[in-house]
């Protein structure tokens, strides 16, 4: 049986194109494994797969006991595949915190602190030797420029930067072009419904006993989404409010282009208040633009007090 | 501040001696961090760090919240400093089981299992193009013998071999007699009380709600050590028990010389049944003699069941 790499469930870039490199990882060092993936593909890895002319990894939903995995852009078992607790962990590449998250024996691990968990496998291919081809070299560009928002994101560390830059200049690949059309791709709602767009990328944090969800949609046009959309995306959340139990729902409407967000909290009207205050900031017709603000991570989760 | 850096509660040799390590990585580097320890160094240790002319780290009994610190050789929160849980970790350098560690933010963390956190301190030092003196050789060298009772542990991989072996070729080392006096110099218990002898390497490990402990006592000769210090070991053992409500404390006498180990379990009957069971073995007299079982890690921990 082969050894399964996957990423996080409800997969972004990262999670999907990680996992593809893992995969040539192990290849080129004569290890059988196979990439697959917790969810769907997005419409901006839909965009680099076609690009490349590389088929999606099959689908998993869970792992029987035993099986060998390499997890990579995620450690948590809570966004990990159904079974984790009894599978052997073999290896971890990942770019977040650690929480949730044990293995019965000694494992490969390898986090850092930045952008991007295809800027750890870009440093695992050179440290071990191996060959990186422009399909790889694309794919770590394009996973970058996604989870860094081609640099834009205050996630982002020099080493991202300069690896990216460094294969594109290496593979002569017009990085702000093709980043850019990337993730435009990624923005292209229309055959949406609105509970999908709202599940784009949505998580839930607890503080204490309160529950928030935050979610992300990416655009390249703030008023014409808000304009066409808004009213049934907050029809979304003020149902997900009622059936969860959340203290407030925020959504986050990411301007990809100018690098910044709506911000559009629904809830009861304290927690409301307190996101006035943990923002420094006033809503006008239940919403506020903030300049430079585009990383859920870095910049609203610390201030969800 | 500067940055902390330790190994695990009752220190061995590959805790101490990778403070040490890390603390060289992080000055050539320029990053301003200490080592330190949870506690006394060993005999063993001490023979290094006399061979060596190094004074010990100095001694860290808790840190306070924001700390920053390095951890080496550990991850498990119930092995490291007191108030680890409100300190910022900024790096783990590890070769154990990822378990009861979680972190607020991201990290580096560079997990590898291989027999020893030295192993893997030489191939950051190489990584990061930084010079390996004879100094910082005889440290790795000492600490890879140390945790792979010269190569004759199970937890030994080639890595492990091949880095050490490679060092003494190139700083003119005899590792053979060098780790045989270092070894030797760490079971002279004479000087030591029971209780001083049960704690030279003892760790707990939670299996669900059940506590156990395991400490390992170096020999040249299991005969000799039971017929003198057996009994009163066993009383330091059934106080233990007593005192933290451990569901067994195994004693685990290892003879270096052959690579044997004395098994000496003591707590409920229940207990000792399964660990029979566990272990597929029938104590006589309260004990038994396992051949070829050095590792607590890798032949004992797992079978704690």
């Amino acid at each position: 049986m082969s050894i399964l790499i996957f990423g996080h469930k409800n997969p972004d870039t990262d999670s999907v194109i990680s996992s593809l490199i893992m995969e040539e990882f192990c290849r080129q060092q004569g290890i059988d494994a196979v990439a697959c993936m917790l969810g769907e593909v997005s419409l901006e890895t839909k965009y680099i797969l076609d690009y490349l002319n590389v088929d999606a990894p099959k689908y998993l939903d869970k792992v029987e006991a035993g099986q060998e995995v390499i997890l990579v852009d995620h450690n948590e078992f809570g966004q990990s595949v159904e079974g984790i607790e009894n599978a052997t962990i073999l290896r971890v590449v990942d770019h977040h915190r650690v929480a949730n998250f044990n293995t019965a024996g000694p494992l490969d691990m390898r986090l850092m602190p930045v952008g991007c968990t295809a800027t750890i496998m870009n440093m695992l291919f050179k440290e071990n030797g191996l060959t990186i081809d422009k399909k790889i070299a694309t794919m770590m560009i394009s996973a970058i420029c996604s989870d860094t928002l081609l640099f834009k994101s205050p996630t982002t560390t020099k080493v991202d930067e300069d690896i990216a830059r460094g294969l594109a200049a290496e593979f002569d690949i017009d990085i702000e072009n093709y980043a850019m059309e990337m993730l435009k791709a990624g923005t292209d709602l229309s055959s949406k419904t609105d509970q999908e767009v709202m599940s784009i990328d949505s998580k839930q944090f607890s503080v204490g006993d309160r529950l928030f969800e935050v979610a992300q949609v990416n655009t390249a046009d703030i008023n014409e989404l808000t304009a066409t959309r808004l009213a049934g995306l907050v029809e979304v959340m003020e149902a997900k409010i009622a059936n969860d139990g959340l203290g407030m729902f925020l959504l986050m409407i990411t301007d990809i282009v100018n690098s910044n967000s709506l911000l559009v909290p629904r809830g009861n009207q304290a927690e409301i208040e307190k996101f006035e205050q943990n923002f420094n900031t006033k809503l006008e017709n239940g919403q506020v633009l903030l300049e430079g603000v585009v990383s859920r991570k870095k910049q609203i989760v610390p201030n969800l007090k």
